[in-house]
């Protein structure tokens, strides 16, 4: 059984955590940590589950109140922080998941639990699924080096392309040349048709009602094609992988980034 | 039983006509038309089938020495025209499979089919999956006017986008307002990711080894997307269209431009 | 602007068609139909919007009160065609989303709207989309007669194949010989692998988390593919298809049945 | 510098085996084994390149006369083992392309492989896309074990599922626990809707002219999905896999069976 505190309890990613750990029975929720609540019970809280489970407002309180074997930190950066600062000083090991550290937190993150030699886990994206794309992508591209990406988003979205596409990218990158794709004459009759370059990697972006987030990653050879695709409907999505970083951080006695690391 | 004469039978696409004419058992090929061959048979002609079918370079010899009730003309644009005037002439019924047709030709020709009442069937595309995919795009933006295309071709293909690409969007253009789509504030923090505009329809051009020539035509309404998606791998395709012209032209007295026209 | 009248203004589809028509400019909410609340205002009502709009019990008595061009019906087969009775009785068109309805109950219901050239259209499936994906694989069948169909859905269906698989397999059967397809001689290693048949055509089930209701219909013929896949995600996709009904009602004069049929 | 025999070099895998060598900067061709033409050049024997190489017929005499690093051996079962053990004797590392060995004859292979530390490899399958297909789907399934397999092929195929889709399922199966997926209480409405069952997981197979050899893998996971999809055209799909072999198979001291074992 592992003993578990959720930070951010209240939260979109939070309370979905809450139900996770809460419906599994490996797990065991102790504690949850949220502001403005302090010695309550959850079942007392207005929007949190009807459970006889504490809840903290001080993070080095509540840790020294309970027996907790895993944080989970839904919270944002700087909370994020302090609360895996606190969670090295009572040998907790979190989990956390948060895009907005800086390399140096991260950095001075990782000395601290080298040094304490207790396992961490910052990621910032918890969807198995997409990971696995990621990771996917990077294995292939070693084999099949001309690639496409094309991503598909309901049209709500302000930015393209999305983050994962640029991440998917950046991880191809790191293992195959740069090189441009396509006929080395081939032209853009209407401006933008080939889509945005990435190091010769082209970059597609779709956006329409009645999409969620979906990301298609297309390897072309001779005689063949590739196809690695990620399909999206919401975030319960990220709880198994939140999931599989609680049961892998216990093993680990140093900080990983990224959940592409842990996964085998 | 149809009685059919092919122009330009050793081409690659009239070779694959004389192929499937003479195993369609509503058809009979009755002769060929090409040049420096003529007064031969078939069998006699180097790279042509062995059939005992007469070949003539003179396409009014041809009608007056053979009975023949359709033409299928898979020439260039000024044989084509030269033979659908001799069609005419003699009562044929022609099907033409050729692109370069100025609008002058087209009109010219029309009007003489018309004074005549005699059917014609000009295409410069006689695949048939591509031809549905082209119409149900047209049908569907009615009630679903925010969409995208992505085609994906080979890497040897110079231009972008695709002729059909193209095409699919001025026919989906001739029922849909123009309108931008995607969010009113969306950037590009790559240049060209949410590719080129046609009346603010995006369409997106893959290139990659290993593909032939795709189109995906992609809808998106609150809550579903619609797709329609036509897979090329060779020209073989192409003669259920030119089949389908020739059972069709017979009931015309008119001459129609574009395959999509005798589809209902 | 039209005057509509929602019966079954509560439930799930209902809910979302009273948002429909109080946010489109051309429709007017002049009154709902529902049981247990006669009399009162739709703000007032437990869960329903917060509307200045009259609620009444009795549809014959909200029909000499309010002044309606068309009645939104989403409640059940039985009430469902009381309704439709009572608005053919005072000049309301009746657009009516049920799929419980007998033959006998159509029959008799179509002999009422011709008798008094009064519109009206029942639909058991209200989502353009798909209406449009059956509509055109029942075009494409004729051209393209080999054809299989795949549908996906989430992993708590019962049914196998989905209504929607079967139901468009029926409408290409109107127009495709029953023919079989496949090698002759193939066989099956595992029992199933080939799917179901449905007149030589071939259906398959995916169930899986993750998945909604999906469904691709694919034509193959010599040298190429066609596709053509619907998406769903949830009921608000029903929206714009009873919207097109009621647009469409005001111009019929007999009842029809089935979305597909006002589709061109 | 790699010097490269070829045997089987005048059948369809052998002469595009012969072209990719022969095309390659890092290899060289200095002999072809074959039978029939013993003591010619290749450029004098009908169907082979136009190359001043030499045709053995005894692979002993050949490794005796050339100086070789690697057999690529492209013939059959019996040849195959045959010119495995002579390439032993000589000191040369055999790439073998068979699926036909039983499993003594790997057995005996690999225990002559090993004592003689050098490095062999045998592939059923060199088509890199299916490999990476295959090896992501067997990864996938240890995070995501809610699976199934579509596989399409044109329609003169004899057997279902495909050999590909069997092997897929073989090697998710050695890290995924056998389970009944769907609901429990699933009823197929047709018989063979939901697919052949292999431990669980359901493959559904597509037979359609217009198709050529395609295969999905979809994982379903709570609110996502992630699918892995190769299409294959032709047989120069296996070139890469054959050159990639040939690079590894220097490094190795024992025998490989399956090209999966030698992507990372």
């Amino acid at each position: 059984m592992i003993n578990v505190v959720v930070a951010g309890a209240r939260g979109n990613m939070g309370s979905e955590a809450v139900k996770m750990v809460n419906s599994d029975s490996n797990f065991e929720l102790v504690a949850v940590v949220d502001i403005g609540y302090d010695g309550m019970k959850m079942k007392d809280v207005p929007g949190m589950m009807d459970l006889d489970v504490p809840v903290y407002e001080d993070i080095a309180e509540c840790f020294q109140k309970v027996e907790c074997d895993v944080l989970i930190d839904l919270t944002a950066p700087e909370a994020g922080k302090r609360h895996m600062l606190a969670a090295f000083d009572y040998g907790v090991r979190p989990v956390v998941g948060t895009t907005g550290f800086s390399e140096e937190d991260v950095k001075e993150l990782s000395d601290i639990a080298a040094e304490k030699k207790i396992g961490a886990i910052i990621a910032p994206n918890f969807a198995i699924g997409a990971i696995l794309m990621m990771k996917f992508s990077q294995m292939a591209a070693r084999y099949m080096p001309n690639v496409e990406i094309i991503e598909q988003h309901h049209d709500r979205k302000l930015d393209a392309p999305s983050g994962t596409a640029v991440k998917t990218a950046q991880m191809i990158a790191e293992v195959r040349e740069a090189q441009k794709q396509g006929h080395p004459e081939e032209e853009e009759q209407l401006p933008g048709a080939r889509g945005a370059d990435f190091q010769g990697m082209k970059i597609h972006s779709v956006r329409l009602p009645g999409l969620v987030a979906h990301q298609e990653v297309i390897f072309g050879g001779e005689g063949q094609t590739l196809k690695i695709r990620h399909d999206s409907l919401n975030r319960t999505g990220f709880m198994p992988g939140i999931k599989l970083a609680c049961e892998t951080v216990l093993k680990l006695d140093v900080l990983v980034y990224g959940l592409e690391h842990i996964i085998e």
